[in-house]
């Protein structure tokens, strides 16, 4: 090669750090992209994308007009063009810590409020500061993989108890003090859930919370569904429980919203006793924030209207349709033997689904069925090996109803083609 | 305390990692904060700040009208609430490269093009591309000190060359062969220069390429100041010599545009020769991509506007500004007799001045310095120190001609106050 071009590679010094392919090998986007190069190209007809919580592209889930004319007025006052400070703007802060407090029995302050690019930085910035030298953090069975690959990428041990498909995707306590040890620094859990689509009732949260006093670790609670909840469980945010045990609360207008990228999120400190700013947490936060990226400055100007504006009748309208699109999921795939719901969802936008390959010729791993499906159906949904969980499939019902049903029509139709002979 | 929170932290199993508080305590936003609690709040005069590249808030610095109104368009299009692709959105991509291509002997492609939160989380993914176990990487003195403090964070070790203020900035190329081992793996220079205001010329830029290409070591090409040059030496890209030396651009809106809030940025591999691909790095940088934060979606959306439609106008006015600022700033400089400026700057937002201690009554350090004149004046300038250079400043000329005339009065009144008596 001209100019001493090494393509052996031979002659250049750098290589790069392998680590990260193996931290970055289990996430959601990872694996859907594999199924995206997977579709039949000749297929005419729409992909149906049911692998993922992403309704934005759909008329019925279009965000609030108060939000986007929330932007609008914020980058037009030319005031939020310059370098946010480390933790977000105040009047942002402050917007957030007003809105959770309309569900707290104490007050958030500001300082509480860290702002964050969507619910994901959020993660990486807690897992970061957690991640001392032997340290290992507990996490759901099925959950969200992100923690995962944060936690692999830190060196942060990871152990994994399970949701109680028979519980109503109930955190199984027992095991979560069997695996809970002195290095154990936190529990997290997802509410309302993804993947499984459960609403934590009152009661569970609370003995979650005294679990976690009794083992002296904190909750990370990710509501990044916060208040998508459509069923007869009411969303009850983990704060409530902060007098119990410190937690740490992540959020997002990405859901709720309709927005995710618009990446703006947050990090909470849920604490009304002050013990994460006693052990040193708070502080580390701010110095990781320190050599972080921050949300565009204009965004989190943005964030009071958007918080203190949006009606009420927009919430509805989606809590509705996210209601009525779970009960067209869950009858629909009542028509498709190979695949059980042990629990109809009330939240969040996901249901997980046992597959029955006994029922099934010549499929024999939720990565088959995966991939299958999208090639011969254009239809897209998530194995459950990505969220721990082999033999599962994760199923958004968060798309456009008329979309759902073309989509639950496929999947039968793939049924029904691949169904074992009697 | 009741509930059992442990004020005393024994109850809580949960300690921070500490790495943090040393990656992060060398950043200019860190010692910025240091100064700005050190203004006498007393003080009616407005807070002249010459600290840091951000004049967004200044009306001669109002970005183009043409940017916002891209924003504005795509926020409004609903076409891009949704998730973002991992290495950003397709258009966003090509309008990067057709933007850069007017410069280079070949062609980009969209695929050379990762879209980043502005340049330094292009910084933060190189940097833990290439921190694999024992490798070092070669870092200017002066530099960006958010280089050191990511390269800390990912336990790469931090070689520094010196550039040489009587050679105009230019890099020690001797030092950087001196320096250089076999597990070098990168070169970074910053052009035009942050902190001092150099441009490199198109002979000075190829001697590093080969240097580089002997030692066979990347160069990474930090070029956030792209265009900001105005003085007799053009700006000329390192990707230029890429057939030479694999390169990488790192690269942004942030100053060109005046909107560093708008966190939009990109890391791009300038290699014909495809050699950061047969090394691992490419596939390196999208796995670090996958479990990183997107820019939002739709300021990605408004980038084929951004860099297509803004007219010549815009940006000779910024570089006119920059010119009759930097000239301002270096002739009331000369008035300060404890401060010297050996080169006056030709591109970027900064000057590079030494202080004579012998001048001064009380004063020792540049720290010292800088925060008894924040104290005093409030007026904000960087202490050397922070960017590798004890016992000089680093001053921005980036602000509203009035308020820089304004600072640097004080800083005269200043001197004059604390000027040894002879």
């Amino acid at each position: 090669m001209e100019n001493g071009g090494g393509a052996n590679g031979n002659q250049w010094g750098f290589k790069a750090n392998e680590e990260l392919k193996t931290a970055s090998g289990i996430t959601v986007r990872g694996v859907l992209n594999s199924l995206l190069e997977n579709l039949n190209k000749n297929d005419t007809r729409p992909l149906i994308p049911l692998g993922h919580g992403d309704p934005s592209a759909f008329p019925s889930f279009r965000t609030a007009s108060v939000a986007v004319d929330a932007i609008v007025h914020s980058v037009r006052s030319a005031r939020f063009n310059c370098y946010s400070s480390t933790v977000g703007i105040l009047p942002a802060r402050r917007a957030i810590a007003d809105y959770l407090n309309r569900d707290l029995p104490y007050k958030l302050s500001p300082d509480d409020v860290y702002l964050t690019l969507g619910c994901t930085q959020a993660i990486e910035v807690i897992l970061t500061v957690l991640a001392r030298p032997g340290a290992n953090i507990l996490l759901p069975r099925p959950g969200f993989p992100y923690y995962e690959a944060r936690a692999t990428h830190s060196h942060l041990e990871v152990r994994h108890f399970d949701l109680l498909p028979a519980k109503g995707w109930e955190v199984d306590l027992d095991a979560v003090e069997a695996l809970a040890d002195e290095n154990t620094v936190a529990l997290v859990i997802i509410n309302p859930g993804n993947p499984c689509g459960n609403v934590y009732t009152y009661q569970h949260l609370q003995k979650i919370a005294e679990t976690a006093k009794k083992l002296g670790i904190m909750v990370i609670a990710d509501e990044v569904y916060d208040h998508l909840a459509f069923g007869n469980t009411p969303f009850v945010p983990m704060g409530v429980f902060g007098s119990i045990v410190p937690v740490l609360t992540l959020g997002s207008i990405s859901k709720r919203w309709i927005v995710p990228g618009w990446r703006l999120g947050w990090l909470v400190t849920s604490d009304p006793n002050g013990i994460l700013q006693d052990s040193g947490i708070v502080d580390s936060i701010k110095s990781f924030l320190n050599i972080s990226s921050d949300p565009a400055t204009f965004i989190q100007g943005a964030v009071p209207q958007i918080l203190e504006k949006t009606e009420e009748e927009f919430f509805s309208k989606i809590t509705d349709i996210l209601r009525e699109t779970a009960d067209i999921c869950c009858d629909r795939l009542k028509e498709i033997p190979c695949i059980t719901c042990p629990k109809k969802p009330e939240g969040s936008m996901f249901v997980m689904v046992k597959l029955n390959y006994s029922l099934l010729e010549g499929i024999n791993s939720d990565m088959e069925f995966a991939l299958k499906l999208a090639k011969e159906e254009s239809v897209i949904v998530l194995p459950g090996i990505t969220v721990g969980l082999k033999d599962w499939l994760r199923i958004t019902f968060a798309v456009e109803p008329s979309a759902l049903e073309d989509g639950l029509g496929r999947m039968k139709a793939f049924y029904d083609r691949h169904a074992k002979k009697q």
